[in-house]
């Protein structure tokens, strides 16, 4: 593997020179079969000259060798791999709607100028980027990476995820043909950096963002998606509501380097001033069309909450707790009629498959307490989303499902087997699951548990749960948290799942530990701004006191000198007489050193 | 069950009335079957009238109706069931020397008054409180909750625990019995409330305190002691190194409503200036008993660590990475012989037995790293440890045994299996176990995914891991995020056990949250303070918004009430006609009530 190295500090993280210590890390790209394809890296130079590589989802914003500018955005990645396969074109669109940023129908009073949460001026300023006009499918096959894979058509997509996984294109169009993988990448979003969920592949990590009526500005929401990403979110879902909700995604989605979701079901009811029986086929399509058309990789769609499955919620504790599951329940009972996204499901499969948006089918019934756990009302959404994936993949649309949601330890496992055996191994995207519900303000813990262990059994991507679930929004912080919580979930689970390479980045870190090499720890750390903190709370940086002495065991013991010396001398070659004979003149040596247990300190 | 309610508010973080509103939570207790035994309770007093009883591990502290002092230490709550017992007596004790506060050996300088961290003034301070004599065996035969199970006895300690767990008492006696639980009540420490450790009880968690030669005072240590015991931790270790070793146990131990573990081996370290070859049978006995006298409860000993297992190290990535580990191999190699711990075992046991000190055998060969997981050398050791439970029971000593360490997920089942059957069910107890290393700052959260999930498989007690592990010494925020965790971990390791009235817990939290009574949800919350303040953060405290909005999940969708009126309506005998023709109903209630799928905010 050839890994070019951007070799200035990468970040305020990336500890700069000093007089021969630690460079810290840097963005380093590994090259493809052609120019274009560069694979990102986070390179670890550690103190004792090697290399480690670790995958980064941080985008441009850490390579100090590209100007990044919010106001112009990304540049467009994979614009010519879209344009070179011929099956897009370029269309007019759609025309934006002041409705479609929740300013009602253009009321003088509750208007352009009432979107002052933001320094936008009008809708002319939407975003101030390049020009752009939409693309879509030229001929009315779908253009997704399924219909490439299932032709056996490795794309440049596939060949930039193989590099980034360590694994065979061939594998990559393999998973992805077979259903079992979906790479989210709209054709609208040229930005992206190709990426891959499914159970072969590492766990992945979505971050939640979203504005809401009260809190935060589109600024707000797109510093929460690059510090998300560079974090390590894998993905981000703009969840906004209420005003100026299709402005914050234009600008979310040109900065982005990573897939952006959302719940088109949100802003539909936005346009209907929240009332969900005012809902109509025709909303909702326009309001996916217009996503599509701006870019977004994956919808979530409650196509499965179905008329008949909401009475079987009555007797639950919490009833139903997915917005989106709540809104299509109460759109079924306004009309007793059957959910419009599942009777029109086959053509919003072809409207998909035109931009290549990848369905995740929403579990609008999913538990929301542990009592509800792995009732009839979330296993009977669940087969029904089973058939809606096989019908979905036979129209050619990358397809993942959604779980849940409040599940105790023990539950865990069915939940994934049966979703595995009812969608025929279609990616499984989960949400925690939390195992109690006792610990609101800690539910990344709380859920953070079940999602490692639902990962380790073969759940694809895991979407945060932050310490404010339940209470309030994420801050900058909270994001944080939730993202560093699930990808340690997500790193335990690959390591569970005997990942190929998986366990090289802990037993980098373990060396690092072993040998008192405290930078390369720090730099090695999924958080190295954390750990270093932590450490010079308690040891101020005095090369002498930190070269020995580790703060939680005590000072350094030397009997772990006396393993890497036997070690050392003997090799793998070594046999239980040599040790023996080791461990006598060991036992001279140790005296001959003054008996010492400890290393001497400073003093 | 009859409940003695303290009714003043136990604390700030109960929430004095508001004219009319919620009460929070009070100290209670739970009446035996004699006037001086009282189980604590935290009883949450609910808006609509209802109280939950939680388990509680924080003293006389959060009693407003008793004084305490911890100068004078805490009441003997179990002085007259020990008396009572006959088999005791007092006597003079072993003198206090200096040595036994790591002050070298009355040198001038080195001395006294060098004890200058905190505010004694000589060893005449050592503990202000009441004047004590120790208490053993009158007879040599042993003194151990262990002994009385197997005569067929249910002593007040085990009719106090039967009722904290909410189990017979003969189920206590039984599991005691049979060595699958142990009661650390050294009859020193007759200030301790009884609690039980083993796997058909509720999962317990122990945090470490302990001073270092670098930080804290001992005022700092008894803090810590309380405010982890205040957030649940049902033990407490007080790992103390250097300076005023002695003293700092005493007042701990004066002032600990939990029992109180300790590794002797760290002190008798001290002893001789931290030269392990130095250690003496007879140094190491001695301190023992200086530390019974004192009224530790159980003692780690790391008596597995045999000559012929530290080879088995050599090639481990991380070596031995347990203090106590280590300190035993360096003496076995500098002496080439096999451990005085393990060739004094039996000596040790009948010392143990007359005070009713717990073994907790120690795993001085624990993996440090996810490449040492589940190794030859950890193996052998857990042998070791088998053999010597089993002469631990013959003598009558209460044993437990302790556990890894750093354990990917998918060999942690594992560990607790092989322990099992090894030790013949001895409860385990657990570091963690890590799942991963390359998060330090955050191994409170790599660790309790695995505490959890050992947990549900049958670890009896989880030891805390701090998010300064790894790094430095926890200070109080440490401590506090490091009991939550655990106590998360274990909590939802009773509900995937299916321990009995677990989940009345989480189902009093769902029913709070779905009926948006927001106080009950805070009172109830394992944290209170930080869920109130997380949702203040977001939602100012205004009635008329925090009654009906749910700031994750957007406002009160009206669906939950539509579960609602169905479930009151029907009741449990509704079948799926009536549903239906409920369903139709709704319909047309649904559009009567306007159709609004939010209840009306604030505008």
């Amino acid at each position: 593997m050839t890994v070019q190295d951007a070799r200035t500090p990468a970040s305020d993280s990336g500890n700069p020179s000093e007089a021969g210590k630690s460079i810290g890390w840097h963005k380093g790209y590994v090259a493809g079969s052609r120019p274009d394809l560069r694979v990102p890296v986070r390179l670890v130079h550690l103190t004792n000259g090697n290399d480690v590589t670790l995958y980064d989802t941080s985008g441009p914003y850490t390579d100090p060798t590209v100007e990044t500018d919010v106001r112009r955005g990304l540049a467009p990645l994979r614009e010519n791999w879209i344009v070179a396969r011929g099956d897009t074109e370029e269309y007019e669109g759609r025309p934006v709607r002041p409705e479609d940023d929740g300013l009602k129908h253009t009321s003088p009073r509750g208007g352009l100028l009432q979107a002052g949460t933001t320094d936008l001026r009008g809708l002319d300023a939407v975003f101030p980027g390049r020009p752009r006009r939409p693309r879509r499918g030229r001929t009315g096959r779908p253009v997704t990476q399924l219909a490439y894979a299932r032709a056996g058509e490795i794309t440049p997509e596939m060949e930039y995820v193989a590099i980034r996984e360590n694994v065979s294109p061939e594998v990559v169009r393999e998973e992805i043909a077979a259903g079992r993988a979906v790479l989210p990448a709209n054709v609208n979003h040229p930005e992206i950096e190709p990426m891959i969920i499914g159970k072969r592949f590492l766990v992945k990590v979505n971050a939640n963002i979203g504005n809401s009526a009260v809190t935060s500005s589109i600024e707000e929401e797109v510093e929460k998606m690059t510090w998300a990403t560079r974090w390590g979110a894998d993905t981000v879902m703009d969840l906004s509501t209420g005003r100026n909700i299709h402005t914050t995604r234009e600008w979310v989605l040109r900065n982005s380097p990573v897939p952006i979701g959302t719940v088109p079901l949100y802003q539909a009811l936005e346009k209907v001033d929240g009332r969900a029986e005012e809902l109509t086929w025709d909303i909702y399509r326009d309001t996916v069309i217009e996503q599509a058309e701006q870019g977004v990789d994956y919808m979530t769609v409650h196509a499965g909450v179905l008329l008949r499955y909401v009475p079987l919620t009555a007797r639950r504790k919490t009833g139903i707790v997915s917005r989106g599951g709540s809104i299509m329940a109460a759109w079924c009972l306004a009309h007793h009629k059957e959910s419009f996204l599942y009777e029109n499901f086959e053509e919003l499969c072809e409207i998909l498959a035109a931009y290549d948006v990848t369905y995740s089918l929403g579990d609008g019934l999913r538990p929301g307490s542990i009592a509800d756990a792995n009732d009839e009302a979330q296993f009977a959404e669940l087969r029904t989303l089973g058939e809606l994936n096989t019908v979905a993949k036979r129209l050619g649309v990358q397809t993942m499902i959604e779980g849940p949601g409040h599940v105790p330890m023990h539950k865990i496992k069915e939940n994934i087997d049966l979703q595995q055996e009812i969608c025929e191994e279609a990616p499984f995207y989960t949400l925690g699951p939390l195992t109690t519900d006792v610990a609101p303000a800690y539910d990344h813990i709380t859920s953070g548990i079940g999602a490692a262990m639902i990962a380790w059994w073969g759940t694809a991507m895991l979407c945060y749960v932050t310490p404010k679930e339940h209470l309030g929004l994420p801050d900058r912080d909270d994001v944080k948290t939730g993202v560093i919580t699930y990808k340690i979930a997500a790193h335990a689970a690959d390591l569970a799942k005997g990942h190929p390479g998986a366990q090289d980045w802990d037993d980098a870190l373990s060396d690092a530990r072993f040998e008192f090499r405290w930078e390369d720890q720090f730099n090695l750390a999924l958080d190295p701004d954390t750990a270093r903190e932590f450490h010079d709370e308690t040891l101020p940086a005095e090369p002498a006191k930190t070269a020995h002495f580790c703060s939680m065991c005590g000072p350094k013991f030397c009997s772990m000198k006396i393993s890497q010396d036997i070690r050392r001398r003997h090799g793998e070659a070594m046999d239980a007489g040599e040790v023996e004979a080791g461990m006598a003149e060991k036992a001279r040596e140790f005296a001959a050193t003054g008996n010492r247990v400890y290393l001497p300190l400073a003093d």
